[in-house]
């Protein structure tokens, strides 16, 4: 099965000429998925705004979210959920950098700003990047077990956001307030 | 080139069994590095304290930083750079979570705890994992432009620690204070 590469998709974001990047590295396809898949993580990135190319990924989380105990987006990956259908009357939010574009893929989505990251019902979604890094210590405090969490936390040294509020980005990018950044339920 | 592998190094670090993981993909050779490198970055991991198979690695960067611009760590790759002679007699910082498995790596190094990051002369430390990301906004701000650090900023969302002082991690890990995380020259 390709490797997936993430070699720096346009020209112009490659100054440098860099040719040393990495890849993921695919076990299964699409049409041949595990079936014991518990949570569904949507992640963004250019690849899901590039053209028609992401239907087949928005195609696999409209048919796998009904069977997944957690469905969980970071970034722009909240646009695929959001073009699947699957936010539709949902609480949500996405990457404050993109938010004018990303917010059109779901017109009936309760798209959340200021948030850091959103919970209602199954779905979790962060906003840009790193802030995927707040949402996932917060769902492993909720899912999983403090210790493992606080564990980790002190090995990455990462500073954490505890409030779904804390987020300075939304008027970073001059983003209008809309919904319950605290509303987690 | 065969591509390196970041699946987890021991079994025990898997409990769910996953196979799907990244590689990185490599252009060059220890034996044949490119010879235009301005910034060696030096990152850590569990692989650095797997027995020898990181003397490659040590030796590389003792020959190589004499002919850099910058030398840059994050993480236990501060141990690297220690084993490497490179940083006797300088101010740097490490994970506080591996701090006195590192420091031992480099007695005659000025290691300063707390520090999210320190910089003495072209080589700056980061402590663990996430503090690179302080270490790098701060080292683009000086080196590169703050325009392009701000533009990043906003679309990975990140919230900077700013002032080297800001580590909440060395008292986490009860790691005793050497050194001034302030000192930045």
């Amino acid at each position: 099965m390709a490797p997936v590469w993430m070699r720096p998709p346009l020209p112009e974001l490659n100054k440098a000429g860099s040719n040393f990047t990495a890849s993921f590295n695919p076990t299964h396809t699409f049409d041949n998925p595990p079936d014991d898949i518990e949570i569904l993580l949507v992640p963004g990135g250019l690849g899901m705004r590039r053209g028609n190319s992401s239907e087949p990924v928005v195609d696999f989380v409209r048919k796998t979210y009904p069977k997944v105990k957690y469905l969980l987006t970071t970034c722009t990956g909240a646009g695929v959920a959001a073009r699947a259908g699957v936010l539709d009357g949902k609480r949500a939010t996405t990457n404050k950098a993109a938010w004018n574009e990303i917010v059109k893929m779901g017109p009936n989505v309760k798209w959340v700003s200021p948030a850091r990251w959103t919970v209602d019902g199954n779905i979790w979604t962060s906003s840009g990047v790193t802030s995927g890094f707040d949402l996932i210590f917060e769902f492993m405090d909720t899912v999983y077990n403090k210790n493992t969490s606080h564990t980790i936390q002190g090995a990455v040294e990462y500073v954490r956001a505890k409030d779904p509020c804390d987020d300075p980005f939304a008027k970073w990018h001059n983003i209008p307030p809309s919904g319950d950044c605290r509303d987690n339920k």
